[in-house]
């Protein structure tokens, strides 16, 4: 149980960013949760399929009867969002609210949970759910997928108002612009607390408008001989219908390429978020016999995925399409911080194959989704809150979020920097810091959630670095002398058919610690012995594992 | 030997980059070679130190008399052009000329790998070298490390311009502008062929000067309470310079922590590129022991390396120095692409630890040391070459390269753009794309100079993805019953000792496996079972190896 009269804001793990994959809203015993997002593992990550926010702590509170948690508010259809639900409503299985869009692509994850019957309610932005003491006002905000949300939370000690993600768009794809209306009407109310996006911080000045893209689109469509192969995120459906009116105002037909992008399109077609032409899409195999400047592919594979629709084309793997000399291939998304060096990867590929390509900074085919500093600035001012609390970035990006929010005169007292697993109390008057949870994030590595930790972890690098060699040593216990020639197991060390003399050398340091050996543990011995051996003669490291083992008898191999 | 009357041009291996570490210039059976530098690693290349060019090809030609090597023009001092030399010289050993501080640097080098005896030839930017039928006039380049030359080089079919890596810096920290003068001559003369970097190929307008970091660095200083500890590339003696400088100004000491940017600072001294006031600098522990607005830090780490000085810091893991509250970290780099995580991370630690942290894009406290589009034009429109050669920047800078000077008048047909190994050739009024020559590049990892190679690369992504199962098994080939519980020793794939269930079912499924196994390889029959079992369960595939024995006897273990 929390202080009373206290509001809770516990920003729950993700890796990195703070606040942005789950969040907990608390006052006495009630709570709300606020996304339920994954992270993708950065490089040194080996083997993990993505990560999930470590919500042990919120379900031990509720076991305890400390935390009835109310529902759980989805803001929008990024997968940073909506990723966990299922590991989520498995262990926390209240009701799902979320806008038309967002609850349709939260349906394919809990479809595959089995959580298909679980409720989930829909909602239109500006609607007002009523979720325990919590009335929470919803309002539309701009991102870089349709119809997401921020939240005005009227908690019992007053409104926090939770930006979401968002940025300030005046002529978005959509053409609903951003509800000032409401933001205005909450700063008349007075604003208690504002949790705002961090993500641009540290960019100065205003995110430009998604309508840039469609000039950018202009020149080079108006350019191109060839096809035009377009990648985005799947889930970018304000690009998809960008490019199908780019496509309608220089005569090509579209082709969907990938089936990611075919789900969400699907889904946000149905849904009303997209308006594709019937005459306008054409499968990829007409597509490919149609002349080359009267078609348009879209793809995904912006990040290098070498499984994507584009990373295949790249490296001549698709199982339809090929690159040919004369396409132009646009790449509509910046890189991901971590996943540079693939993108380049890729792009220098398709060059290679005789593509043209189109990529940030060369023109304008990308705008981010998030608010820049001018923006941040625009929305603390509009709210004037009496406490800060940036979320939705790194460390970094917060620390940048709070300087700007002091320039404007939010005094350092009334704000809050915290990283994932800290609460922070309000009270009408007072901002505190509280104590850390326990928890923090949990690696999901094919069936397995939570069971990869930092041993595991440590013995992949550690693997992928130096390899591994295991031996097999047996003994006449009479003779001390080696029933046959240890064999040797070795991979990723050495070209281990290149180095026979190596291996010699290890055979006859085995049978030579064998012989000499007088007391103590003779497995670890040898173990020892030969990691000094490849260590003296290569400079790396494997894992060195033998397999000992006394015989009287005699052994035949198999 | 290569065809009569052209000039062959041949960039040589290296990752990603063009031309950049190691090339050839060759005419008749005379060469020289210009530049023997390393690469790094991708993230995904597991356990490689560095990288060097392929020159394989080189030795061969040599071998076979088809080849004169007169000499190796070390262009400026930056490890991407100096790293290989000890390599290099190990098989082909002939004359190495380089300017003093470039030689310096590579003097270290040399000693090294034992070729501290070797003829190292001292030039100055301006002189000229004579090298079989080329006479090579060195000229001035402002780049991100002092004494940095381009070169002209008199061929017997006319001059081919190299630019190295360069900007146009009219207000350099040394106060040594580029050598216009040098380049209109040249132009007087008629230009052949220019080469020139590509880096920043795809950068609109004009690289920064670097004096702009003396005004950025002023703020700094001028705001910051306690200490500052400036982070930036050992090599990058200018900065260091202007931190000293910065330093006086603000009336603080200076303390060098790290022993490469020590090392480097001897070398630049020594050989007059720094100028250090004896009075400025303190030891770290000294300085350690000063009030903290009286000091500033040097350090190595700006590429998050968790090994260098400021990973140190962040990490807490310095032997003498300690990040506290109110320290103020200049980060004096830009992340290498493939760096930005570690980077990120390295500064999130740095802010959880109490430092304000400095980084671009909050101001300007580094600037490239390459030419972007404008300065690229200036070069080009001087010259006016016949043919244009883009070098130095992967395949999407050469790309944009080669449309910027095609926008400049040079038709597509006087333009190359090659990847390393394809050989350029020049004829007083031809431009001609050869072949592929052998080769690509080397991968360094200990002692092993390229023994390692795609398949353990294979092995080891896989081990680091999944890890490894190895187990032994030993049988009574009468009863066809196992000896002994088969033991099993993976690493990487699961926490194993969490994992008994999974180990029983292994050990069950061998004993099975064993014992209705009719025909074929019994020990593959027995990976086989295991690798699926493994995947069923877990959905992973960590690599599985069984030793098997049949024995006519007793099992003891050691």
């Amino acid at each position: 149980m929390i202080p009373n009269g206290k509001l809770r804001i516990l920003p729950l793990g993700g890796l990195g960013e703070i606040g942005k994959n789950m969040m907990l809203i608390q006052y006495g015993r009630e709570g709300i949760i606020i996304d339920t997002g994954i992270m993708f593992p950065e490089n040194d990550m080996l083997g993990i399929d993505y990560i999930i926010p470590d919500f042990q702590y919120v379900v031990d509170q509720m076991a305890q009867g400390n935390l009835v948690v109310h529902g759980i508010i989805v803001t929008h259809g990024h997968e940073d969002h909506t990723g966990a639900i299922g590991h989520v409503l498995d262990a926390i299985p209240v009701p799902v609210y979320a806008t038309a869009l967002t609850a349709g692509l939260l349906e394919i994850k809990m479809l595959q949970f089995g959580h298909a019957d679980h409720p989930l309610h829909v909602f239109k932005a500006g609607d007002v759910l009523t979720l325990g003491p919590f009335t929470v006002e919803t309002f539309h905000v701009c991102h870089s997928i349709p119809d997401g949300v921020g939240l005005g939370i009227n908690t019992p000690i007053g409104l926090v108002v939770h930006s979401s993600d968002f940025k300030f768009d005046h002529t978005p794809v959509d053409g609903w612009p951003p509800d000032f209306a409401k933001l205005a009407e909450f700063a008349q109310r007075g604003v208690l607390a504002l949790l705002s996006d961090s993500t641009n911080a540290d960019q100065e000045g205003w995110t430009p408008s998604e309508a840039v893209i469609d000039k950018a689109f202009d020149q080079v469509f108006a350019q191109a001989q060839g096809r035009i192969i377009v990648a985005t995120f799947a889930s970018l459906i304000s690009r998809i219908q960008q490019v199908a009116q780019a496509a309608q105002r220089h005569n090509r037909k579209m082709a969907i390429a990938g089936h990611s992008m075919t789900e969400y399109i699907k889904v946000a077609t149905k849904l009303g978020y997209l308006n594709l032409p019937k005459d306008l899409l054409v499968p990829v195999d007409r597509a490919n016999k149609m002349p080359p400047h009267e078609v348009v592919i879209m793809a995904t594979g912006t990040q290098g995925e070498p499984s994507a629709v584009l990373g295949r084309l790249a490296w001549g793997q698709h199982r339809q399409l090929e690159i040919e000399r004369g396409d132009t291939v646009i790449m509509s998304a910046h890189p991901i911080p971590g996943n540079e060096e693939l993108v380049h990867r890729t792009i220098n590929k398709l060059i290679q194959r005789g593509a043209h390509v189109i990529y940030h900074p060369i023109a304008q085919v990308h705008v981010s989704g998030h608010a820049r500093r001018e923006e941040l600035k625009l929305l603390i001012n509009m709210l004037r809150p009496k406490f800060f609390i940036p979320v939705h970035g790194e460390l970094r990006h917060l620390t940048q979020h709070s300087l700007l929010a002091q320039e404007l005169g939010i005094p350092p007292q009334n704000i809050a920097v915290v990283e994932n697993g800290t609460e922070i109390f309000l009270t009408p008057d007072r901002l505190e810091v509280g104590e850390r949870v326990p928890g923090g994030y949990v690696f999901v590595d094919g069936k397995g959630v939570g069971d990869v930790g930092p041993i595991v972890m440590r013995d992949r690098e550690s693997l992928g670095r130096d390899g591994f060699v295991s031996v097999l040593v047996l003994i006449d216990p009479h003779t001390r002398e080696l029933l046959e020639p240890p064999e040797i197991i070795s991979r990723g060390f050495v070209f281990w058919r290149d180095a026979t003399e190596l291996m010699i050398m290890a055979q006859e340091l085995i049978a030579e610690v064998v012989r000499t050996h007088k007391q103590g543990n003779l497995t670890l011995a040898i173990q020892d012995a030969l990691a000094k051996l490849f260590y003296t003669e290569t400079k790396r490291r494997p894992m060195t594992f033998a397999f000992v083992r006394e015989v009287r008898g005699e052994v035949v191999p198999v």
